[in-house]
């Protein structure tokens, strides 16, 4: 019998996988349950906030795998250029693999809860946050400063989070490998104060 | 007592607007003939496909008025940096305006239903696409060639649909003004071929 905290993380990772496929609206707690294999009484049990404190714990989960995968990025490439192709080579084939299912997981809950949802709002707020946060510092490693390195993953997050919108609408990653293009481009065009 | 037309357009007006807002998934049948005041009955005659048809009409309504405004943008304008700053801030302001409640009105159901429905993917795909195409037409008013313009059109219309999502769960236009510079910088660094 899997122990009670094996069950919570099988429950969020199953949540966060639906999420990320299909939304938060999409999903009801039936599909998380049949997903996760835990039985209804643990999920009251670990989350009496219902559905939307699943889809809390749940985004900030999945939102800490990709800042933590973002910071890997850039300890593993030589070059900032090489960081954004690293991160958006990644994100094409993770969509790819997937049939064109996964895409950002936490996109799509945002745009559907940031305007209903105060608690969802701010974990997707702050996960964004948290993700331009660690392509600054990963920008910063290559020799950026601070306050460029700022702007610049915004603008960095903004075209990948785009372009990963489209090559999944689209079922094709060419916006994806047009977002690396674009983003060497910036880095090497930006005006240096 | 309206015409049916009337009663069909106002229901795909009140859908769009709910779908922009909300999601696909967040709006219930039920939300869209409270917002749109028609009969239920009269729903059901204009949309025998129910709410996946409804979405389909809504979205390729709510996406065409979007591509008329893009070419009115381009036609107001004396360059591509001015083009681009009009789409930006139009975008901003719609956000603003709303209580950063409108965000795009496609996004959020592509990304919820790309993956289920063969009909509101097609549509999705079919509007951005066309958004898309109306703005490399844009482009190419500014003496851009056709090819640049096609992929300079694909990367701008990923920079600001996820600079959109960015500034609408930041509750901040920040994400469109650095996407507005972020384009600039690719107009004057694009190296001509």
């Amino acid at each position: 019998m899997p122990k009670p905290t094996d069950s919570k993380e099988k429950t969020l990772a199953a949540a966060a996988r639906l999420f990320r496929r299909q939304g938060f609206h999409g999903t009801a707690l039936q599909d998380i349950l049949a997903a996760g294999g835990a039985p209804r009484g643990s999920l009251y049990f670990h989350f009496p906030g219902g559905k939307e404190e699943i889809g809390e714990a749940a985004l900030t989960m999945a939102g800490e795998a990709t800042r933590q995968g973002i910071a890997r990025a850039a300890e593993a490439s030589e070059s900032a250029e090489a960081f954004v192709a690293r991160i958006a080579r990644r994100m094409a084939s993770d969509l790819e693999e997937s049939g064109f299912h996964d895409g950002c997981p936490i996109a799509t809950t945002a745009l559907e809860t940031s305007a209903q949802s105060e608690a969802l709002g701010m974990a997707t707020r702050n996960i964004f946050r948290n993700w331009e946060g660690e392509i600054a510092r990963g920008l910063q490693r290559f020799g950026i400063a601070a306050e460029d390195a700022e702007e610049m993953a915004e603008i960095m997050l903004a075209q990948l989070e785009g372009a990963l919108l489209l090559a999944r609408t689209y079922r094709d990653p060419t916006p994806l490998r047009r977002a690396e293009q674009a983003l060497k481009l910036l880095l090497s065009a930006w005006p240096t104060k």
